[in-house]
């Protein structure tokens, strides 16, 4: 069976683990207070165009958006998302569970637009009752979103304008970072990510680690304390220097970048296969999720040798269904795959 | 000018206040360990033909609907709720503060259905991957709901019998229970209520009492040890028997019923007038809220005398309003309204 | 049965529910917007000597407390207060519930010292594993204490220059500071208090009131947005204006003060009926609480005509017990009791 | 230098390294449900005697004290612990950010007996103000301890009986447990602690493994839908078979006993040193983590080559310091401190 149902089936990057052998018996200090952390801080920093932003690394993604958003803000504010935003839909109410409401946009694509914001929160503020509502308190993207969207620079600019308008800081969920800066629909650079938001995360886990996440606020004032709270949400690794060789080794020379644009490459070219054999796409992902509305006779043949996801049911009988890519994807299984995609 | 903008405009049902002079210097210890609040709790539970139900007394509609859910749910668990439903749009988003997701339902008329309950749980319980996802733990509705609607009693039954298939508690929200009890649409006595849920409140702010709610537990073994849950969320009140008091005089000859039937009828007169003057209503509200559609005309000549509540744009450049009656309102002011609408 | 075991065993005083009974049929708008709550704030902005401050009205302590308290801090910070606080005794962990540990510092006669606040502070900011634990982020005291002592303002001046070092607001329970401020141990104002200290309540349950506390911010830009904050929590009355009606009485011609006064007074003959008979007061109250150790024949003696409160064991057998009068004991109780203490 | 200050200095244990090289190619599902995680299941299970135990995988130590603790009381409950506990002392608060105190009970080396579980808990229930105060409804211990000592079967079967006859829930925190298990002073197998708790883990992190704790439920009624609350509270591991491949490893052929029984004896050989030398212990550990009384000049010629970690004032002007060992503690580093601590 071939895997493409997720990207997080293997392990990590051979460079990776090369460098976790090389150090293994070392002895460093806890908590990311190490060299390697150290070293992966300012990699990323540089990486950034912001030698003042503040680096910290986590262990998961739910884990991540909690900590991040629990940090910012006020007991009576919630996070606005896209209704089909992660944290709305696949962390378990974390984010409710840590006493905030996610203030849902409706979205067809995965993203929501700086005029939506402007009207939430016009309306809001303007409201006479709005102490019996949750205000609004900043504001959740993801890029590239849960459906493979990409924003344009244009598009981050607009909503960047709406949160400064009413004092909103603007997080983004980069789980797919990596995916997403190396697609060829893409027109943002990791700097302009970092000019553009108020915090972000490079996601590790999805894209070359074995695990974490690379939290960057570029304005550093943003969150004061911050690793009181990574400790208390429990994302505080004893062994630090686990996240900081990692990021480190991700990093160097590109690597994450090289890494992440084989997996869109490969990706692409699956998606080119079921276009030209005339089996729908659901949405315009150019990144390393490829959604396909598939029927049940190609599902069954596809089965035999491949895993995928079950995204839904398209509506009309067929199912949309979720083909990944990684950066550990190998090149003769997508082109096992598209061999068989043109069979069907 | 006359207010009819809220149920809340005026103090209490001078029966109350009588018992409140009479009794204000008597000694009694505190907590709702008083004879008053003993003698309350029998009343209501003879009201609700169920002598060993659970009975206590809160002081305010949103910290009873959050000390309840939060005594209930597990942290991982959401409530069911119409979109519509008051702890999802009005509450400052108390129940995500106390840890839990509100699982909204689509709603036009602020009801819901044991199809859409039975429908959500089953495509959790189903899912493979509900443990990202917020586990449904049970289910809020409000009767008379936010819209003035009312549940048959098939309805409710119906929706009991989904919640009873997957083990989900049902909370009714009675903050208008006398208005609904005592609607000419209304087929569902408070022993039928007290039989078709698990656990609702009979609301007292609204029907009569200066403020005060009373929660109805008829299986006392859901909640244990709810009276721990009211001390901590800062709802129990020192002098308790004021809250006694109040159900104890609103109990006593049906005082309760008699003052909301009054209201309810001066709320349909009114509907009636608006009909006949060929006025749109809003939804079809047979209890003391009336929703109508006024176009600004109509609503500048009300303004001279009325205060009613602008609820929101009905689509075509008129207004939806809300009219409340209350125990309190005076015929005086119904009758006069009335004629002012027949001139409108 | 004659009660002194707690300062809220009666209702009102008179001429608060006169004004209810005067106001009760009016129409006034709800949630503190009305007049009477209008003119309650302006009457307590000039008994605090400050026409900025913002006064907020809630039903009761508890839910003032963590109203207050869940405002201020930050979710990785605690509350510094006396172990004998009723935040850390008798709130059913109400502050934890709201995210925050209680950081209790010792304290045998109910008050902290800055000295105490200075140590802790410097001790945990000099840490090099401070992020491991709990930030201090404001300080917590009451006045008069649970014990019924008294800060001077030599005190409190040493407790807010600590709490100034070190960036934390000072917040004080004042749930029986009217029997404080006409103690006359007392060398505090209420002036005072709203210079020296960042948050206080003006308690109105224990001093007078049917319910109803009052926080004062003397610096109205401490917490921003405190009226979500009470509704989120529960503690926004529906029919604001009866907290409105109860402040402006007690705030009109000094009847506050007035009637506390009378109540300490009481308390202190009582006070020296025990100590000429010979027997231990503990501690050193000069409030309306007196904590006094009995033995088994004296409180068998007592038991006969008065409660009391049972406060623990002394340690050699005998018992702590506590006698409170408020502004309702009455002249010939007190006189009663004193007869039969002479007569133990 | 050479660290003796704690047990996460190094990577993990090289067969673990081994199999982490040899799988990481291989393609799994995520979030636990590999075969890796399959197989440590059983081995864990059958290590503890119990092929029906629930055994979950998490990422570090505050992460598993608050998800367990979080799953299992309910919202007034607290839970009972020594004050010199980890989750009282130093995880930030993160039991009190999920809405429970920690109900701190006096010790004076770790330990906390079921006399104390027993008197709390009767006191407690007694009460006749038990509302107000926070409800015990779990007991938290370690084995090890913070302070290094250890439970006797005796004392743990006192604790259980004290748990039962309140229904509490008995957790064990076994960051350290291999340490325990196979210290001389033990008397505790790990079926014994399998038996005698509800709850408990095996520590990775510190014993050999990256990262990783093992849960352990006995009774697997105890928490019903515990992998919500995993994901919710951040602990889901996307990659699960990074922790299966781990204590599959550490429970093959006995690993983890056996290196961390080496650990031991070289701390016991440091701490016989120290004695040999008349240096004074601090408290009776005979596990990994050894106390020691030092002066200023023995900390100075110590320093020049080894860290260790500052536990404290002893009060006489000396300081109390920490070494530990680990399974990747050298014995030739061990050797050295010993030749230097004679030199002393």
């Amino acid at each position: 069976m071939k895997y493409f149902q997720c990207d997080y089936v293997e392990g990590c990057h051979p460079k990776i683990l090369q460098k976790l052998i090389e150090s293994n018996l070392e002895q460093t200090p806890g908590y990311g207070t190490d060299k390697y952390s150290e070293a992966a801080r300012k990699k990323i920093q540089e990486a950034c165009g912001n030698p003042e932003a503040e680096v910290h690394f986590l262990v998961g993604g739910t884990q991540t958006n909690l900590t991040v958003i629990a940090s910012i803000l006020r007991p009576w504010q919630g996070v606005l998302s896209a209704e089909t935003g992660h944290i709305n839909c696949h962390e378990t109410g974390a984010i409710e569970a840590a006493g905030h409401k996610v203030l849902a946009l409706p979205s067809t694509d995965g993203t929501i637009t700086g005029e939506q914001v402007h009207r939430y929160c016009q309306e809001h503020f303007e409201s006479e009752i709005k102490e019996h509502t949750v205000q609004p308190g900043m504001v959740y993207i993801s890029h590239p979103t849960e459906n493979g969207t990409l924003y344009t620079k244009a598009q981050l600019a607009e909503l960047k304008k709406a949160c400064e308008e009413y004092h909103l800081p603007l997080f983004i969920d980069g789980a797919r970072l990596g995916y997403g800066l190396t697609s060829p629909g893409n027109g943002l650079t990791l700097k302009d990510i970092a000019q553009l938001c108020d915090i972000f995360y490079i996601g590790g886990t999805k894209c070359g680690a074995m695990f974490g996440e690379a939290v960057v606020i570029p304005n550093s004032g943003l969150v004061k304390d911050f690793r009181y709270m990574i400790k208390q949400r429990g994302g505080m690794l004893a062994k630090g220097r686990l996240l900081g060789i990692q990021f480190d080794t991700l990093f160097t020379d590109r690597l994450y970048f090289e890494i992440c644009e084989k997996a869109v490459k490969q990706a692409l070219a699956l998606r080119e296969a079921f276009t030209e054999k005339g089996i729908p796409l659901y949405g315009e992902s150019r990144t390393n999720q490829q959604f396909i509305i598939l029927n049940g006779e190609q599902m069954k043949k596809l089965d035999e040798k491949y895993a995928y996801e079950v995204w839904g049911p398209s509506g009309d009988g067929r199912t949309i269904v979720r083909f990944c890519t990684s950066w550990a994807t190998r090149d003769e299984d997508v082109e096992s795959l598209i061999r068989d995609i043109h069979e069907l």
